[in-house]
């Protein structure tokens, strides 16, 4: 029998991938070009008016009626003095603020790292990708098992996101590095998030002093005053509710503080249908999007026009274990409505690429595929997570991670309109009459002048037939994407930074790793 | 590390599907009941209207001033009489002898097998689903190789297209049995066929002896007078054009056969855009329905009203090696293409799940999820290969036969129209106040009354944490598919056949090898 075990250590992959890594020029990959992916199709839209309505209606009843627990003072202070009723913990918004408040939202908005030929533009038709972001733990398939996150595999997970051109930011750690003690862990992840990538970066919202000391690490990366640092958003948080209703202190306090300094804003409620939200999905995509609309109207309060956006994590338990499950059926639809929220409320909208799997086998690709899909047939504008994620994110993986930059690659080649042209020259009457009955088309001229750029290139996928792919070892696809994994990172080179920017980071770093770094008592 | 190698062979596979496979009762998997599933979604459309106006205009001159060879002598003496321009074995049809003709066929029509509860709707919104069909090589995971197939083979890969309700018809043999003699080989494997399943069967057009065979065996099975099988379909056949631009003489004397005795006709070009079309997709799709309809035509001409379907089996070749490459983003596009101007037409269409994978892993599963969402977008009505296929359909696999079943019943489940349900009891604002902020939705009523069919329940997915999924083995996809794979086959039982029309179809299968089967000249 063949497949990927026996095979890492020692032995080196045949087939695509080997090869698509030692064409590998100074890191780079063979692969697509950097581009902003614009995804023009229709999307898929389950609900019918009336269906928007009722979920619509929900969400604003359970904002009126039922309330949302704020677990932080300045927030409520803040609500109460915005006119909403305030009862201990739990605020009631009125649909007249609510729709005041979502409506000064800004439908479109970019963000700008260090690099500026990185900037994103959140909202329209764009659909933007991520790595995998926080896991406590790490799989490869050299180790064959899981294990505590360290900084090492942190870095080279953050080296693959900033090799391949289908991942356009960097959200958290691509996996907890459990060997830095968590007083400056956000320090040293930090730092080398932006000394090893120039793409948009993410910061935990997680007490004042880690969002205060990643706004300063991107202003310093950037070269930047603080007047332009906040001119407009240069990176961004994510903040999920603690479902069902309740926003943590921690959270809506580094919300509070990105939305006065102008940075990104994504909510994501993780609203398991079954477990902290209504079995229904309907319900659970109101409930998500409650808790969601409160922090935006809170942002829009505090800062008018702040850069929000709204997250989906609708998913549904394995009713049997109670274990979370994703890329199901229900998971589509609930992220299909969601998109039909987000266009009606107006917000650019975040999704996941995701898996149950605990490997980076058939089953992980075909629900990360679902999951996938379902996000561009949402219209999302940033989808998270899109490469590297097992177990439902407790495991980050290299294997995995390359995988789907191969199923983000194709997806953005699906994007690209010229694959349905249809002028005279793709119609190509000439070349098929040229071509009559007999013969084929591999030779002639239509052909030879754009065979090079026609079709989709991969870098992991195997198309060579059987006996080819048994003569090179029949490595299996977790096996190819493994020696690509390592090809990547022996030839990886960081892009440049001023080395006064990384020296004025590094003096930041130390000096703040003096001052004991942020409490670790939350 | 773990894997699939080294456990198929003695070891139980533990998770789900060893779990699964236990909770069969005869030979019945957990699974969700036989439906036809309603594709409601609004299809993916990347054609604007003036591209569909394009690739039909090119269809059209395609078959005006191209012509299509007919190597078939009644085909061309048929076409000539019906007013075509006939240039030795060239046949030229102008647009309007062709929509009219296009014009005579039934958007939908039926198929009705032996069990007449098994009945399949071709059109509408309806997507069914088939197994693999002709590939001539087979592996599993104990063999660990590829093998020439055997009728035990093909008798096992039926038998799981019996046992799955996601799978609504058989198509061509699911793996070539060459243990059998070419002579007698249909006989063989259409008497499995019949008496293994009691779903809608396909005959090959191989000559006229085997089509004749073939409906002679399904009115045998099904204890149907002439009159009656001819009254609608019963079975069907799919022939593919000899790309670029021919119909070869059996599948046009098979095509021909059927459409006189009423049968359902399937016609798939083979179009490889850079091989047998052109490079640019526009083009290949347009020289695909140029052939397609020009076999339309020509059954309409013989029987008006003939129950026809166009299919799509248009993709990118490996421009490095020739080799075909599917559910790419080409492929992907082209089925969308091609679905748009099935619905120009009026004809149901048939797509395919395929993949250039050589084992049952992560690249087979997202080359596969891919085109089957490609088929969904599309509206396709039929999707051929949904299960079992690899290696560019050289090779057919009950790993991967198990692992396909698995999406499809997510497709499936995908289309039930209450997961979207938006009324009171979905949006579920009782259950959210009862919940408040505190606990969970487990325990309470509003979940309790629902969550035993609130989602999908998977067959050979693995949903568990790491820990569990270690400590019972660790086994991969592939693995637990083929231990499902073999409860399945252990626990058969063949759906029932009134003894006489056994004893019948027997009787005319041992006359049939007597008179020396069918000639192996073609």
């Amino acid at each position: 029998m063949s497949g990927p075990e026996g095979k890492a250590r020692g032995r080196r992959g045949g087939g695509r991938a080997g090869n698509a890594a030692r064409r590998m020029k100074s890191g780079a990959i063979e692969q697509m070009p950097w581009r902003l992916p614009v995804n023009a199709d229709r999307p898929t839209e389950p609900l019918r008016e009336e269906g928007v309505q009722a979920i619509h209606d929900g969400a604003m009843r359970i904002l009126e009626g039922i309330g949302i627990a704020f677990y932080n003072d300045e927030a409520r202070t803040l609500l109460k003095q915005a006119g909403c009723r305030v009862e201990g913990e739990q605020v009631f918004m009125d649909r007249a603020f609510v729709m005041e408040m979502v409506g000064k939202a800004p439908s479109r908005w970019t963000m700008t790292p260090r690099n500026p030929e990185r900037q994103l533009v959140m909202g329209d038709n764009h659909i933007l990708f991520g790595n995998v972001s926080s896991p406590p733990n790490y799989w490869d398939l050299e180790l064959g098992r899981k294990v505590p996150g360290t900084r090492e595999h942190c870095a080279n997970l953050l080296k693959l996101t900033q090799v391949f051109n289908c991942i356009h930011f960097t959200g958290g750690y691509p996996v907890e590095p459990q060997d830095i003690h968590a007083s400056i862990r956000h320090l040293d992840v930090l730092f080398d998030t932006l000394t090893l990538t120039d793409k948009v970066v993410h910061a935990y919202a997680l007490g004042a002093e880690r969002v205060e000391d990643a706004m300063e690490m991107v202003r310093l990366a950037g070269g930047l005053s603080h007047e332009d640092f906040e001119a407009s958003p240069r990176m961004f948080t994510n903040i999920n509710s603690t479902s069902p209703l309740k926003h943590d202190h921690p959270m809506m306090d580094g919300w509070m503080r990105m939305a006065r300094r102008n940075q990104g804003l994504v909510v994501t409620p993780f609203t398991l249908a079954g477990a902290m939200a209504p079995v229904t999905m309907a319900g659970a995509v109101a409930q998500s999007l409650a808790e969601a609309l409160s922090a935006v109207a809170l942002a829009q309060y505090i800062r008018p026009g702040a850069a929000c956006a709204i997250g989906t994590f609708t998913s549904n338990v394995d009713m049997k274990s109670g274990a979370p499950a994703f890329g199901t059926p229900e998971y589509m639809r609930a992220t299909q409505m969601t998109g039909q929220m987000a266009r009606f409320y107006g917000l650019p909208m975040r999704a996941s690429g995701v898996c149950a799997a605990n490997v980076p086998d058939a089953q992980a690709m075909w629900e990360t595929c679902n999951s996938l899909w379902s996000a561009v047939q949402s219209c999302t504008n940033m989808v998270y997570h899109a490469a590297g994620w097992l177990e439902g994110g407790l495991i980050a993986s290299p294997e995995k991670f390359v995988m789907d930059c191969e199923e983000l690659q194709i997806i953005q080649r699906y994007m690209e309109p010229e694959i349905c042209a249809t002028g005279p020259a793709e119609i190509a009457l000439e070349a098929i009459a040229e071509v009559g009955t007999d013969g084929h088309f591999f030779g002639i001229a239509h052909t030879q002048e754009r065979y090079t750029t026609a079709f989709h290139q991969p870098f992991v996928s195997d198309w060579r037939n059987y006996e080819a792919f048994e003569a090179a070892g029949g490595a299996w696809t977790a096996e190819r994407a493994h020696h690509l994994f390592k090809d990547i990172i022996a030839q990886f080179e960081a892009p440049e930074m001023p080395s006064d920017h990384r020296a004025a980071l590094a003096e930041f770093v130390a000096k703040r790793k003096e001052d004991g770094g942020a409490p670790t008592d939350f």
